[in-house]
């Protein structure tokens, strides 16, 4: 019923505008009651954005999970769910995506929804860099950024009516964040087109660190 | 007169709350009639952010001024234009805050401001980037890490009721974002090509080699 509702109200909003249908309009070509409209939507708003409070609560718990692993490499694979979910439904989304241009009180729902998952993300940062210096300032940077990229990637691939390779895109577009944001977390090395290693080192540092940042860079810590 | 009706709004606010203030109630607490109230401002949430179009326009001048600038560093000064609007009047801007944390509709109404301001950071890195590899992507991720970065220490500043040095946090966070996207612009080497020692070596290379490369690099072979 819940699916029937969605197909009905992107049926009109397509045909007749979004503004234009009410939730009336709606109910009545779902052939159900407005009950059981409210059930399933608090709003008509929340019938556009069907599967964004699932997909918050999948990525809560993602991020709950799995203590140990690198933070930003979390918190891109924690940023790629959502990516999932508008790519289980390109057609969907791409309509969505149409509609949500056209009217202000959509654009504002998905600032909001945006919001929480770039508040979803930093909140796991804060806590996995409590007690570093400038660790919140950090988390909320890195959210912010993950969460750019993120969108600039699906929403290329959404302007382009969801041709091409949207993981791809996404996934390049969230390396890059990364890279950014590893040396912050390891030393001052990155590992080279596969075969080589790049140490960076100034020129007044002790010559056992270098030996000690070398080592792990090739593995031999 | 616009001054008035701000001053008359945020009594009432206070007093009542923000849902239960009329703009009848603000016109008659001001003195005026009701069309002086909307020939300043669109809707009773624009009294509540008067001087955001203001702030707007000053940064989209002056993003549009001195073509040369570095541009990270370019939009981290414009994103101070942000702080001076709201250092200009502490108590004000606290009292704000805290309303903003209280009203679901006002908080929406601040995250479409930020995301105007996040758009004209965004645009003018575009167009600086123009032709680079990744230069959209970049643009938007730098964009939106400045934004978090500045208002990350203007909130902690705000939830300390204005106390404290603001230009210095948001100085200190926004050299942060700077640092993490410095090495884009040069090759991959951080600090300046004077007082940094890059050492290239294969992965299969014995570590005593490596050594002998790093002491010789070093100046201390």
């Amino acid at each position: 019923m819940r699916d029937a509702l969605v197909a009905a109200a992107f049926r009109l909003f397509l045909e007749r505008g979004y503004e234009e249908t009410t939730v009336d309009d709606i109910v009545a070509l779902a052939g159900v009651g407005r009950r059981s409209f409210f059930r399933y939507f608090p709003s008509k708003e929340d019938v556009v954005f069907p599967d964004h409070e699932r997909c918050l609560a999948d990525m809560t718990e993602f991020l709950a999970t799995g203590a140990d692993d690198e933070p930003v490499r979390k918190v891109c694979d924690a940023a790629r769910l959502v990516l999932l979910m508008y790519a289980e439904n390109p057609a969907f989304s791409v309509q969505r995506y149409r509609l949500t241009r056209q009217v202000p009180g959509l654009r504002a729902y998905e600032l909001s929804v945006v919001w929480r998952y770039e508040r979803a993300l930093a909140g796991y940062l804060r806590s996995r860099y409590a007690g570093l210096r400038d660790g919140i300032l950090r988390a909320d940077v890195i959210a912010a950024a993950v969460v750019a990229a993120h969108n600039n990637a699906l929403r290329s691939w959404l302007r382009s009516d969801g041709k091409g390779d949207a993981e791809a895109a996404v996934d390049h577009a969230l390396e890059h964040v990364r890279a950014a944001f590893a040396d912050e977390a390891v030393p001052a090395v990155t590992g080279g087109p596969e075969d080589v290693v790049v140490i960076v080192a100034r020129r007044g540092a002790p010559l056992w660190r270098v030996v000690q940042e070398a080592e792990s860079a090739l593995g031999r810590g």
